[in-house]
């Protein structure tokens, strides 16, 4: 065998490799006609059954002929991709600017720089203050000439207090400290998915688990759950959604925005599915301490591919701090620390001895003061005959407008009013007839907003 | 058209895949082939330079029939990277697990916990404290509810005071502030570069720009500067380096590891080359600072797709606050201020206010510290003989060790005798010759770590 060969296999690569990107243009056409044709009928661009009957004839096909699965699956995922890309293309693009909490919540900070005053029931920010001790905490830290880069973990102190205080044999290295638990989210799928792999999110949720998993090339599989339900996962269809490139599922229970926590019953069959299919989850368990009683962490399974996220932000009221953290076995939390090494060092060292400070002060004031607006909401909707969840947990109520009231229409109408809260349609794209309320703010202001709300209900349900 | 035309354009789609495949895996079979004859040649799996062919290659033939270039690009990099997997798992994987100076920091730290006492000159963090302000301006902002999230871009005060501060008709909008420069690069990469866009990187440098590129599949082209050149890149190197895919050119000046900075009138060349191709440019400049009075911004030249990289981390002694910012066009700025809002919402408040309290603190006193200390570093590497660069700026001394001494075997020597240096060979495979010094200690410590380094040098050369 000589050099000479390589050349000559080279020559080869590079025609077949034209070869490739001709016919896979000749499947861009085709798929733009049928693109054009769906326009014409006004059917869905994304059509998953068919998607997923193309996914499985290609794995058929690599299996078949001893090709990588992971590979044929990428192949397969970037191409269909590109197809809906071009099929949207060819529409008028009803453009994807959708409207969520955090877009409204600019809009009415936009409003009170023009010095209107807003109610904000939008946004998942507690009210309450830090424990005053942090600001102690912080003092001492730059006494204690901790300023500085910090392993990349986390302080060894703070995560071996987390994992004494979680208990279940942790130990700090399944301890990782991170800023704040959207970068926990953050880091978790940047690290662990790759192009073409695929998640499922069990909806309506937080726009974060798409947007990052859109961050990383990967494909969402959305498990609808309804009011109707309960908000309860149809754990059959969950085992549906999966396939070959199913990597990981999230779960987030105290649900944002729902306030749902499912069953244990339920909770045990996800983790029975997820281990079957040797998947990872990560599970969001930032409203951990939201509840009353019936929470069950994914921690207490001990599977070796979970990862939990937790924040101080909401149980300690520092969302400002930015500093929450991930539990997982030590080769995983290894493998996420290298994003947090990449893209931040550490987290700050002030930030990390004030959290040290708090971590076992007493939140039950914060949770029972949540409990009990969300109570005044409820109570408020059920006057309004509005139906909805009773939250199980968390800090929001995600009632039903009625009458095919359109969540942006009411939004937009209710936020000229003074009043700002969360659009439905922000958490997935069923739900656009749903708003999330959020109990972060002192009753009397609470009611003025509500009151507001049935106004404006009531108004617009005249026109 | 009707429903029945999708139907049969879907069968179309069908054999299209089929036939794709079966393509596809000719180009594998090929490969493994060239796999096969490489490993018995002995030769290296990873070719960039035929990889970079067929990618150039791909891209043109994209470009020739107008299929979207970043489609194109991810398809061959998926294909290109199994084929890479294929060959090899025909041979033993020579793993690379390179010496950098954060595993030497790493395994000094681990001997230190062995109850070893280390002189640590691996770092680039100052031994001076902040200014002492932050303790009290950290204090102020918990007094003054500066603890929620914050505009992803960082409080509007404090981009304000560092447009003025730089001046040159900056807005606030020209600043974004970030958590540490590490994070200005990491976003500022993340959300301009697409997989198979090409960086151009000066070698020596700072090991994270690399790794931010690898993780948004970016390739990197490297220009490698020489002691003997003193460090100044080629500028018709340069040219030639780029091609149809580059889409960034990373400067930094005063430099890390070596201390220079170029003249105005190769900057100027530079920027013209830049501009010239309509690349961007990300010129991190943390240690701008730190200099006797040559250095020239980026900023200055208001070119449109610069992005200015600086940090408060050296200049003030606060490297575990983590806080830096970016210098761009509104336009560029809103863009990766996306990747932070996905990632981090905001950089802490408390964090920005104590930023904001020190902005102008005089930092005369730490420079002039460094100053000294390089002087120090310098005049006891010139009574070794040892060739070194005289560093303009920054805070490091990367001097040449002599009779091809290799710097791991060096520095791991040297680390035994309680001494951390930097090896060459962490900022580039060219440098295996050099090592960095930091003059990040004080004096004493510094002279005894230099002795010892004479030491060391003095018993391996005689061995």
């Amino acid at each position: 065998m000589t050099e000479s060969e390589i050349d000559e296999l080279r020559l080869q690569i590079k025609e077949v490799t034209s070869e490739i990107l001709t016919i896979v243009q000749r499947r861009m056409d085709l798929s733009k006609k049928i693109g054009e044709i769906k326009h014409s009928l006004n059917l869905d661009i994304k059509d998953e059954k068919t998607e997923e009957e193309v996914r499985s004839y290609v794995m058929n096909l690599a299996n078949q002929r001893g090709m990588s699965r992971d590979f044929a699956g990428r192949l397969i995922n970037i191409i269909i991709n590109e197809s809906v890309r071009l099929q949207e293309k060819t529409i008028d693009k009803n453009n994807d600017n959708p409207v969520t909490h955090l877009s409204i919540f600019l809009k009415a900070k936009e409003l009170e720089l023009q010095g209107k005053k807003i109610i904000h029931m939008e946004v998942g920010e507690p009210d309450y203050p830090p424990p005053l001790i942090v600001k102690n905490a912080l003092a001492d830290a730059i006494d204690n000439g901790y300023y500085h880069y910090t392993d990349v973990k986390g302080i060894f102190p703070l995560r071996e207090a987390i994992s004494k205080k979680i208990g279940k044999n942790l130990s700090p290295d399944n301890v990782m400290i991170t800023s704040g638990a959207r970068f926990g989210v953050f880091s978790t799928m940047s690290s662990i998915l790759k192009p073409g792999d695929e998640i499922i999110c069990i909806d309506p949720s937080w726009p974060a688990y798409k947007e990052c998993a859109k961050f990383c090339q990967a494909r969402i599989r959305v498990l609808r759950t309804t009011l109707e339900d309960k908000w309860n996962p149809d754990v059959n269809a969950l085992e549906s959604l999966i396939n070959c490139n199913t990597k990981m599922i999230i779960l987030n229970y105290p649900n944002n925005p729902t306030g749902k926590i499912i069953d244990n019953g339920i909770l045990d069959i996800i983790l029975k599915i997820v281990k079957d299919n040797d998947l990872f989850i990560l599970s969001d368990e930032v409203y951990s301490d939201f509840h009353s009683g019936k929470f069950k962490s994914v921690v207490d399974y001990k599977y070796e591919n979970s990862i939990v996220v937790s924040s101080f932000s909401k149980s300690f009221g520092m969302t400002g701090f930015r500093i929450g953290y991930l539990i997982s076995n030590n080769r995983i939390i290894s493998q996420i620390s290298k994003i947090q090494s990449l893209s931040l060092t550490s987290v700050a060292e002030p930030i990390q001895y004030s959290a040290l400070r708090i971590l076992n002060h007493d939140v039950s004031r914060n949770i029972k003061l949540i409990q009990e607006r969300i109570k005044i909401i409820c109570e408020f909707l059920e006057s309004l005959s509005l139906e909805f969840y009773y939250p199980d947990g968390a800090m929001f109520v995600f009632p039903k407008l009625k009458h095919g009231l359109k969540d942006t229409l009411f939004v937009q109408e209710l936020l000229s009013s003074g009043v700002a809260v969360a659009p439905g349609s922000g958490f997935g794209s069923d739900y656009s007839e749903f708003i999330r309320i959020s109990a972060c703010l002192p009753s009397k202001q609470l009611e003025i907003g509500l009151t507001t709300l049935k106004n404006v209900l009531e108004k617009i349900q005249k026109i």
